[in-house]
């Protein structure tokens, strides 16, 4: 038992009955759009019926459990999703939507009446789904999903149609909109080793990191691989090794450096021709940029675009300037919440600090319509996105603990001006 | 009109001939156990029997146009490929067929009667087929073509009934290997920009480089992009950039400090998953290397070797010992006939230098069977396999000149002991 009283044996028991609810040919994978996530949903509105929530959905597909409170039309809202990536873990989603069950449970339990709604919101789809893009569900919230995606196909279906199979109504997605949170608060696994590696057990999430992605082209010359002197030849792939080391250096420098959070990582790499014996013509690279602070990836993108040009000049070949094929800015947490949600974890006494996250969540959408904020509680390894993905249940009722603690000083706030 | 008195003329018009016997979709091609290839043999055994020389077809497939002798049995010959790779030139190959006729029909209009047999041999297949492997016709008549291969399938068809197709006899096979060839002499463009940058008309072929094709393998971690800490990564494309680097530098410096030809291409490369979010969890690399001598091969893989062990635990993640995955030795030409090519090109005033040939020729399985050499003409840009190369047809008739003039003193030496 955890020092607010959220037990470990409840989100253990609903960690394993989500778990039960996959593909069996390829465990662990409940993704959006398929009748396996629609089971999932359906377990989790009896759970949330357990718990004393009342179960709706809303236009986008959301599915919300809600408590009422003594004062209508204010809510603190707890979320995250229980879609799965494909072959992917039991807890990225799944932590925050059974800590917020264990929440709703405690305050059931306990009795407690708020003067707030309080919610569980259970957000559609906000893996990448089939239609090649996320957080359908919190783009909605944040009145921020466009129109023209309903048309968006997967093969048959639209993303309308998907909308409707999960319950939600497309035509009054503008309904889907939040106007009344005074929070928005998400647990999730770190995905990353930071957290186990330094022996904390909660982590306080400052901001998440903007995401830039950004197409480099090198256009070398091919040659006959026997025959082409060293000294003649203009090898794409050369160049790009170069430029591979180059935005490794770059990114490990603005890491190291500071301040927040700075990652890259050249994820997409191909050649053509790709052929033993031809000198290598051209190359692609796909950066993958991640910054908590604006001004640290728009430098980095000054950096990227004069190494393109010294490199093509060294290595005697085009090297086209670095094209934005995307551009999504960081997304601060509420520095109100994120003062409170430390002061929980210091009144717990968890050993705890800050951190940005590098991915993305539902958070950065809900971030637009209300105060947001999100703890990360540690996972074996860093591993995500894979059947390895693990957390502990006592880790998740750690950071239940803290939420919990955070909503009931929250619903006795005086509302902010 | 050259020195010898070869007619860049008829060179040029055997040239365009050929270029006219193409797929017309993609000039230029005439692969071999195509149709169009037999139709480019059909006017070349018009062309040997205008020249005066008497075509048959060997068992494996090759054509060879003769003209007799005084002393039977004993043979000089000159010989190439009018096969081409896909969408190819209209001078690899095609450059040493028609000097080899612009030979004979010099031979026939001075009315000289040579003590050997003169013969042009048209070698089947010298390009990497739709059966995958290349020099089908010379590989036999070294007697070095594996009788497993006739089995070799493209389709519905075998390499036995391609052979068939072309007019050969493969039951017969051994009987293609050539016993009775005082030389084998093939004139080929050079497939490189070394003639042409130096100005000179001419390159003397001291070796076929060996060539080795290795491949490296490196092993990382996958890990989510956006989380995972430029210091806690064991991302593979980093580590096989540094590798590319390495290869490129390590080729560069021997290339460089002599002696003889050498030269290392990554000419294929991938990562997996290859997911713009994902740190590349691993690398393959194939390197291709050529070495005019062993030593110089050998060297390099145990460099590159130490290389892998270095850069793996430089970057914290595996890297296979480097696997060989075929590994041909350099062939050397005949000392005596690359003397007696350097003096027939020094009595016709050529500027000449001896080079290695990076690429493999049908002359490096003669060498199996008799005193072999090449001379390589120069073609534009150094640019090959594809429809750019470009060889003039003067500097071709040069080089005819040169293995004319190489063929009449050869045919009066007396023969070795």
């Amino acid at each position: 038992m955890s020092s607010a009283g959220i037990d470990p044996a409840g989100i253990q028991a609903d960690l394993e009955a989500l778990a039960a609810i996959t593909d069996p040919e390829r465990p662990w994978s409940r993704c959006a759009f398929t009748p396996r996530h629609l089971e999932g949903r359906a377990w989790l509105r009896a759970a949330m019926a357990g718990a004393g929530l009342a179960a709706r959905i809303d236009p986008a597909g959301n599915l919300i459990g809600r408590r009422p409170g003594r004062v209508p039309g204010r809510c603190l809202a707890v979320g995250s999703h229980s879609d799965t990536v494909p072959g992917g873990g039991r807890f990225d989603g799944i932590a925050g939507i059974v800590a917020g069950l264990a929440i709703a449970r405690t305050l059931a339990e306990r009795g407690l009446v708020l003067d707030h709604d309080f919610e569980l919101i259970d957000c559609l789809a906000e893996e990448v789904s089939c239609f090649g893009v996320s957080c359908i569900g919190s783009r909605a919230a944040a009145g921020a999903l466009p129109e023209a995606w309903l048309e968006r196909r997967a093969g048959e279906l639209t993303l309308r149609a998907g909308i409707q199979a999960a319950g939600g109504a497309p035509e009054r997605l503008g309904e889907a909109r939040r106007a009344d949170l005074d929070a928005f608060l998400e647990l999730h696994i770190e995905q990353g080793p930071v957290l186990e590696a330094a022996g904390l057990e909660l982590g306080v999430v400052t901001a998440i990191a903007g995401i830039t992605r950004i197409e480099l082209l090198v256009e070398g010359r091919a040659d006959h691989a026997g025959t082409t002197p060293m000294d003649a030849r203009a090898d794409a792939l050369v160049a790009a090794a170069d430029l591979v080391l180059r935005v490794r250096a770059l990114a490990a420098a603005r890491a190291a450096a500071g301040p927040g959070h700075f990652a890259a990582t050249v994820g997409e790499f191909s050649i053509a021709p790709n052929a033993a014996n031809v000198v290598p013509a051209s190359a692609r690279l796909l950066v993958d940029a991640r910054a908590e602070h604006r001004d640290a990836m728009e430098g980095f993108l000054g950096q990227l675009a004069a190494a393109c040009a010294e490199l093509a000049g060294r290595h005697r070949l085009a090297i086209t300037a670095p094209r934005v094929l995307s551009d999504n800015p960081p997304t601060p947490a509420d520095a109100a919440l994120v003062a409170a949600l430390e002061a929980a974890a210091a009144r717990a006494g968890l050993r705890h600090r800050r951190l940005a996250s590098g991915a993305g969540h539902d958070m950065a959408w809900f971030a637009r319509v209300a105060p947001a904020a999100m703890v990360f509680v540690p996972c074996r390894g860093g591993r995500s996105h894979s059947p390895e993905e693990w957390a502990d249940a006592g880790a998740i009722a750690r950071g239940a603990d803290v939420l919990l603690d955070t909503i009931l000083r929250l619903d006795r706030r005086p509302p902010e001006a």
